[in-house]
């Protein structure tokens, strides 16, 4: 048995999110399915992290085990021949153990995630960002989010942010980089932590945006965090802008990652 | 009766180009459509540039007269509203005759028009870009697409880069500005003429391609124009990629356009 990796590019926006469901509308779904037809033996893939509805990746990153013998670039053509345009195999890589015989695994090797946020600020929406930005029309005070984004810096209780639904076992995230930036009419939201709870990204967004435009002062961000009541803070912003932009592991595994830079930037 | 004019931005990739069609799907006929649910009375537009079939719009100019009175917002929030997030309406302004008492006319007072054409140039196709940039697998060389693009500037005889079903009277235009530049995987293109012929942009930029892989030297682009031979030059490259960017009009008309920059610059 050989341990595949596969970087994986997608638009959310048609698909019911990530992980496979009854309808067989979603990502994984889709994925396996060409796996199926590339492979001719059905192949489960286990990935770094899930998305929501709508949400995108600009590198999610999946292995599975098999003892098909093919090339890389063959993982990458073959498959992408049964994927719709919504998603395509960007690389692909055996990965062996390591020293200690170790396996490589795509969610318990992750040692952090980044995630971007693009929101478009302007008076009317753009048609060519529909699905792929959230959307503000009123004018955003960047140096506002950028003081109330600090104050979610560092290893804290990440409870106010965090879904009804989650289902992780500890609130506490380490955030390694928040990073708000302007350019023209576009607003990128960088995070990088160690794992995301769920909604989380999207529910802290939504707070730094009702930050920006002036409905809280920047504080307001280290009141709610420290509060750690779901029900005080901003509503969980739109998906349209979400993109998982990187999945950052050991580089003994010698993944061969693409930078992840968006194309907007 | 007051003239009015209007800023529409819209992707195409789902339209059946500009122009009114039988079917009822093109961007004319849902803008028509939305003019209508707002005004309650039929308004025909008439636009700066005709585009094909998923060929978008950064900003795209219309014009239209009416005996209603509207605040310039209330056109722009009001047809947006009934009007799908592919399409927008970005600006309006009543625009007065002229101090000769010249109408201002969305297509006859256009002094030029822009279009860009966004290339990914990557081994594999970007899902985020699918519909909204042209694709190719092979590495472009930059230097020599430049030195190619520069044979067409000034005014000369495009019938080589016209397409069979061009209704244009002259195939002669002036070709002020054409610019290719890279960032990243995205090359753009960017062409600025006093107008263009059927599939102008998309037969240069096939043209362009065919010398950025290695196919042709710069100056067979040369050799092309000069011969006026269709059936000779690359094959009209795909819609996905190409954006009516701006059409410039004299600034006595004093339209409040944008700057029309793409979002991926």
């Amino acid at each position: 048995m050989k341990r595949i990796a596969l970087g994986i590019q997608y638009d959310g926006a048609p698909w019911h999110g990530w992980q496979t469901q009854p309808d067989g509308h979603t990502v994984q779904d889709r994925l396996e399915a060409a796996l199926l037809k590339f492979a001719r033996t059905p192949i489960d893939v286990t990935c770094a992290g899930r998305t929501d509805t709508g949400v995108h990746a600009l590198e999610q990153v999946v292995h599975f085990d098999t003892d098909i013998a093919r090339e890389a670039f063959s993982w990458v053509r073959g498959v992408n021949a049964f994927l719709p345009p919504s998603i395509a195999v960007r690389w692909a890589c055996e990965v062996a153990p390591d020293g200690q015989g170790e396996q490589f695994h795509a969610r318990f090797s992750a040692a952090s995630r980044t995630y971007h946020y693009l929101l478009y600020n302007h008076a009317t929406p753009s048609p060519l960002l529909a699905g792929k930005a959230g959307w503000a029309f009123r004018p955003l005070e960047l140096a506002a989010m950028q003081e109330a984004a600090r104050h979610l810096h560092g290893t804290h209780d990440f409870s106010a942010f965090r879904a009804a639904e989650c289902q992780a076992k500890s609130p506490v995230r380490s955030m390694q980089r928040i990073e708000v930036a302007r350019r023209g009419d576009l607003i990128t939201f960088s995070l990088t932590a160690n794992a995301f709870l769920h909604h989380m990204v999207r529910n802290i967004v939504g707070s730094l945006i009702a930050v920006g435009i002036g409905k809280y002062p920047p504080a307001w961000m280290r009141e709610m965090l420290e509060g750690c009541d779901r029900s005080r803070v901003a509503p969980t912003f739109m998906p349209d802008g979400l993109y998982l932009a990187r999945i950052d592991y050991d580089p003994k595994w010698g993944l061969p990652q693409e930078a992840a830079v968006p194309f907007w930037l």
